[in-house]
């Protein structure tokens, strides 16, 4: 989460909503990401689709079995089905997002029947600093 | 649409689950994909992903405001985030999808009280032949 968390900050140094994000497989990170839509053009780069997709490109395969997660923040519902297609093994997000979330708020997608895989969820490392992060970004842009 | 389902076609012809998306802005198109996990080694590699990927990278911008989003399958949970994020106009799909579909089945995410952003949404046109790319698809894989 150390990672994840100077990647946030990385971020937020760029104009960019704080998050950050890593895929760990067999104790090596083999992806990692920070949330940067505005900088990438891309509304699809929140930190977790940035560090699935070089992770899936370096291991050369569509999913990632046998990988963990690492994010920032509770992921939204795009990042959340990603995660599902992925077939992620663990999940470990730093701070809840009670207004974006999917994980634990709003749809809970991984507790729907329909939902093809759930990872193991782990949450609440590390999430003062995460959160910490998150406010004085929004403070300073008030 | 009719873009959109030759896509999915050529989808098919390449082992990929046959969806297909363009995204148009100002009667031009400026995005367009065909859903490719398998070959590009990416779980988040949805046609409509890839389409609005693109169309953002062409016009320079974080956001699709102005954009629509036609796509041969009633948009997963993943994609359907996308959409919200992207400030999609309006959202076009042929066929719905009760199993995996995040629009008007499971989740229904655009009707959801934390939405962001909601498009209008049309369902139907062209449904036939896009469930029946889907249909011969999986029958040829049993």
């Amino acid at each position: 989460m150390q990672r994840a968390l100077t990647l946030a900050q990385g971020a937020a140094e760029q104009g960019e909503v704080p998050v950050g994000a890593v895929v760990v497989h067999r104790n090596t990170i083999v992806g990692e990401g920070a949330n940067s839509p505005r900088a990438r053009h891309d509304p699809t780069a929140h930190a977790e689709i940035i560090a699935m997709r070089a992770a899936a490109g370096r291991l050369g395969q569509e999913r990632l079995t046998d990988c963990d997660l690492w994010v920032t923040l509770e992921p939204c519902p795009m990042c959340a089905g990603a995660i599902m297609h992925a077939r992620i093994t663990r999940l470990y997000f730093a701070a809840p997002d009670p207004k974006g979330g999917a994980v634990i708020h709003g749809p809970r997608l991984f507790d729907r029947p329909e939902c093809l895989h759930r990872p193991e969820i782990y949450s609440g490392m590390r999430e003062a600093e995460a959160a910490d992060l998150l406010r004085t970004f929004f403070k300073a842009r008030r």
